[in-house]
Parts: C-alpha cells; sequence; structure tokens
C-alpha cells in the first residue's frame, strides 16, 4: 500500500470517504463537487500543504492532510498539524490509519517540525485511545467556531 | 490601540510576551532571538500566515497569530486558526485578549473561512471561559507530539 500526494482525480473519493464518516455525514456532500475542487486547487498551490492519499487495487482506501505552520512559540519552531485523517470503512481495522499517521509524523520531521499536533472531536473516543497509543499527549483543549455564511 | 501586522523589529517583544506567559516560561529564551528572526522571515513569506501585534504607547503588548488553511472537509472550507494569544503582563484585565481575537474572527471572516479554530492547554481553565464567552464551542481534544532535536 502506497501513501503519495493526492491528485484532482482522487477528491471525488477523498470526499466520500469524508461523507462516509460518522460526523461528516451531514458535512459533506459528492453531488457538486465544484467546491471541493476549488479548495484542492488551494491546498495544492500552498507548499505549506500536503494533502495524501493510501490506494489499494489503485483506489484511494485512506487520507489525510499535513498543514506546516511556522511560528514564533517554542523557540520558533515549525508545527506540524494533522487534520482529515480517514480511512474508508471496508478497510478500517487493518492498520492503515497508523501507517498514515506514522507517515504523516516522519514527514513533518524530515521539514523540520518540532511538533505534531491535531484534534479530535471529544466524542471520538477511539481515536483518542488510537492517538495516545502513538506517542501524542491530550493536552489541550480544541475550541470551534463556525461563522454563518450569511456573515462572511 | 490599534492591531497591526508585526515587523521584524517586533520580534523581541513578542518573544518576550511568549516568554512572560506560565506555560512558555521554560519554552522561550531572549538571549538569542536569531531563530526567532528565521522563523519570522517564514511567517513573512507565507501568505496564509499573519502575525500580529497591538501596541499601546508605541510599544507592542499584544499578539497573536492567523493561519488560514484550506481543506477539503466542511464543503472545502477555509479555516481560520488562531495560535499564540498574547497579552503582557501589565495591560492584562482590559480586554486587549477579546479585541485581538475578535479581530482575528473578523479578518478569518473577510477572507472567507467558514470556521475559526484553536486550542488551549487544558490547565488554561481562565481561557477557555474567555473563548467560550466569545461563542468558541469546546468541541476537541488537542493532541501534542513533540519531536526530539535528535531524532529530526
Amino acid at each position: 500500500m502506497k501513501i503519495r500526494r493526492a491528485q484532482a482525480a482522487d477528491v471525488e473519493s477523498i470526499v466520500r470517504m469524508l461523507a462516509a464518516d460518522q460526523l461528516g455525514v451531514g458535512r459533506e456532500s459528492t453531488t457538486d463537487l465544484a467546491p471541493y475542487l476549488r479548495a484542492f486547487e488551494l491546498i495544492e498551490a500552498d507548499p505549506n500543504q500536503l494533502l495524501v492519499v493510501a490506494d489499494a487495487d489503485a483506489e484511494p482506501v485512506g487520507t489525510l492532510q499535513l498543514t506546516i505552520i511556522p511560528g514564533l512559540a517554542r523557540g520558533g519552531a515549525l508545527r506540524g498539524q494533522i487534520e482529515a485523517v480517514r480511512v474508508r470503512p471496508d478497510h478500517r481495522g487493518a492498520g492503515l490509519g497508523e501507517r498514515l499517521v506514522r507517515w504523516a509524523i516522519a514527514e513533518a520531521r524530515g521539514r523540520g517540525c518540532a511538533l505534531v499536533q491535531l484534534t479530535s472531536d471529544v466524542t471520538r473516543t477511539g481515536a483518542h485511545r488510537f492517538y495516545q497509543r502513538l506517542g501524542f499527549t491530550a493536552s489541550h483543549t480544541g475550541f470551534k467556531l463556525a461563522l454563518p455564511a450569511e456573515l462572511r
């Protein structure tokens, strides 16, 4: 199983994985891919973004996004931030999520990051155990504020 | 009090604010600014990073960093991420932190973000009440993994 940079042709598969998630099901729609393809172009154009997929039988069955964030804190450290980790339902339980996250940690290290960070919905207790097993510490509380479209 | 983009000449003041923090005190050092100035150059070179300061008497007394992150999740939404919110100890309790965070929310909205996110150390319970008062929901657990320098 190979982990590689996602291409525009992978966007539909990735969105299907996002939509197959218990929390993503109400947030994503594959009927119109145009907004996702526009977002993909922004990701592609930004050297600090890396969206990857893992293939099985030449089809994406896992994905995550790694963002490199420069900052002054912690001695001017680079941070690697992991978002949108998903494994297709029929490929779960085979260690693919772990392979993806370990890949992202190694990539962040290779890019000089001093820290890897991510947030996980408080209801995903299985995911929390998974990240702690990989060495992550649940040291922070993650806050979100949705900005309604009519106010943007 | 004006909020403006930070310049290289502000880096020392910003690092002093990071170091004056209860958790930052062991993580920052103002004896050698070189790594911070290198990090500042990376921030400056990235159009998705915005490091700002708030001045009082022509001196920075507050700071935060806003990062714009493109992604496929939530319909291809842009996220605004707030990091490193700090107010100089002698200027706390006057609403400056709130002004800075509200400024960042408005800036994120102006750039088309559908969501603003941040994490706060679990021990900063006062900060948690502050963010909830501003409308944020503590919906996530934030995980960190330090990468030791010898392994980078």
